[in-house]
């Protein structure tokens, strides 16, 4: 009796050791075999191999992913502008100026396309209108109740639900072998943090993208944090390694993105010593998801494609490499 | 014998289980019994406790830490002051316009206190000259040779010594107690990272402080950041509360200061829900450390001790709470 007590008990702290049973079953199950999934195992291998030429010790393991198209869809709009456009019409009581003030008139007409026609200083101060002149804490339920109930235009799910599988994996893939995940994104860092623990196993303090400056100040005695409608910085092209910098203050030795606005972050992570891992998700697919890339407003991929090329970073063929795109496709 | 190999078997395991030894011995020898001792050891045991009414699920268990007069000293000057002052020394001969320039021309004569008189804006002049410039793998390398070898002019000992032993045991206490630990300091990020993790087991992700602006460049084709002179945040006062917000995102259960710099970080830290733990560093020790608060232009404490007193946050007595100091005070 006391003998298999103790295989019970041997057994069960087993149970406990990381990645004992793991190491068994295919830890990337939504990759179809090919090389795009045999050089991310490789990669992982190499670095984890105590003694070998390029082993990396764990507090050192920093892995950065984008996030709009990388690790969840961005079109037929980045999320966010869908949450910012819908915080419009619901705001809109309180701002009838807004009727006759564009970007706002058009938008309220139901004009999407009219609204976002001015460009980068329209997107702006919808951006501003809705996300700033609150308290964080303000902000944050308001994104949780949205982000709840708001459904994607074209499939019908939520959008937490547009995540990619096979980048769900491979987060998590990377943490059980010692790496720290991090979002390095142009979205915004308040926005990303309410959902980023919950859909990717990513807290908020590795979580890294644009945001306004914030103002300390006592209400009644109580303190708050008032977000200000002035841009404190933005997270995207040459900001992604600056807001690594700043928020990390260690070089990645994995990286991956999908477009242009990932290039610099790729050359950071790319330009540090011993092996590194730079990727891009290549949106080929029409059937399951979407296909764009050199000429595409959102999401272009263009530099970073041939920059790819020229330096052998690995090319995630959305069509080839992955077996599923979606979790719920699966179901 | 087999029976023997399953009991060494799972004992050898059971020594993988974080904290079944630890349990066992003084988890903070180098603090006195008495008690801001239990208030700490009773504030990680409610929180820890799976079904209390204080019980934090691990990934909320933020605990932030001041760096200056908290975790290390910060008499005469800050070290980091210490710092730029060596290197305007260093980078002399390469700016001969410094010899009739104020603050460096009486710096350079050796009249520190002269060329201080100038106040912040005097300061704010010495560190741009010595931390911008540069980028940020040049700035590294001269933290990483200074610190490694210029001396206190008090003790004779490194900065790296002059940590405060029973604050490294708290550290560690809170982390093998499944806290994340974070410094939130007014001193420069990019400092402080470069021995937080040797010296606290703090990595430079969990580092926030002052910073200035930084810019992306290709320099013959490798990517590099450089240090600008110009500011992008001061991480003191309301600066701290904004600062946990920017990289960490979550509010903190546990915060140290020492200083009216740290009153917006213990206000913010104490306006959440749940049990919180607020604590300040009284230097109060003339003999092993220094004495100063109310009067003092380095790390004044005066705001922050009548808050403390007012609202019941934990006040550590150098003098009575601390059976040593520093590390080499017990060698």
């Amino acid at each position: 009796m006391v003998r298999w007590t103790f295989i019970a008990f041997a057994l069960a702290l087993l149970a406990w050791l990381p990645g004992s049973a793991a190491a068994q079953t295919d830890p990337l199950p939504s990759w179809n075999d090919g090389k795009t999934k045999q050089s991310l195992v490789e990669f992982v291998t190499r670095v984890i191999t105590p003694g070998g030429k390029d082993f990396v010790l764990e507090p050192e393991r920093i892995a950065v992913f984008d996030n709009d198209g990388t690790l969840w869809a961005e079109q037929p709009i980045y999320f966010q502008l869908a949450f910012a456009l819908d915080r419009v019409k619901a705001l809109a009581p309180q701002h009838p100026e807004w009727k006759s003030k564009e970007p706002f008139a058009s938008l309220l007409k139901g004009d999407v396309k009219g609204a976002l026609s001015g460009g980068e200083p329209a997107i702006l101060q919808i951006v501003m209108a809705t996300h700033a002149g609150i308290t964080t804490e303000e902000f944050e339920r308001t994104v949780h109740d949205w982000i709840a109930t708001a459904k994607h235009p074209k499939t019908g799910r939520l959008y937490t639900e547009m995540v990619y599988q096979p980048m769900l994996e491979l987060l998590r893939y990377l943490r059980a072998n010692g790496f720290k995940t991090f979002i390095v994104s142009g979205g915004g860092i308040d926005f990303m943090r309410v959902f980023s623990e919950q859909v990717y196993g990513i807290p908020p303090e590795q979580v890294i993208g644009s945001s306004g400056k914030l103002k300390f100040e006592l209400r009644d005695g109580k303190p708050v944090l008032v977000k200000l409608a002035e841009i404190d910085f933005i997270g995207d092209k040459a900001g992604k390694p600056v807001g690594i910098q700043r928020n990390i203050g260690r070089r990645p030795v994995l990286a991956f993105g999908n477009s242009d606005g990932d290039l610099q972050m790729l050359q950071w992570t790319a330009a540090g010593s011993g092996t590194r891992f730079m990727g891009l998700v290549h949106h080929t697919d029409a059937a399951r998801e979407w296909a764009y890339d050199r000429q595409s407003s959102i999401g272009r991929l263009d530099r970073a494609l041939d920059e790819a090329k020229a330096k052998g970073w690995t090319r995630v063929d959305m069509k080839r490499d992955w077996k599923v795109v979606f979790p719920f496709a699966g179901q």
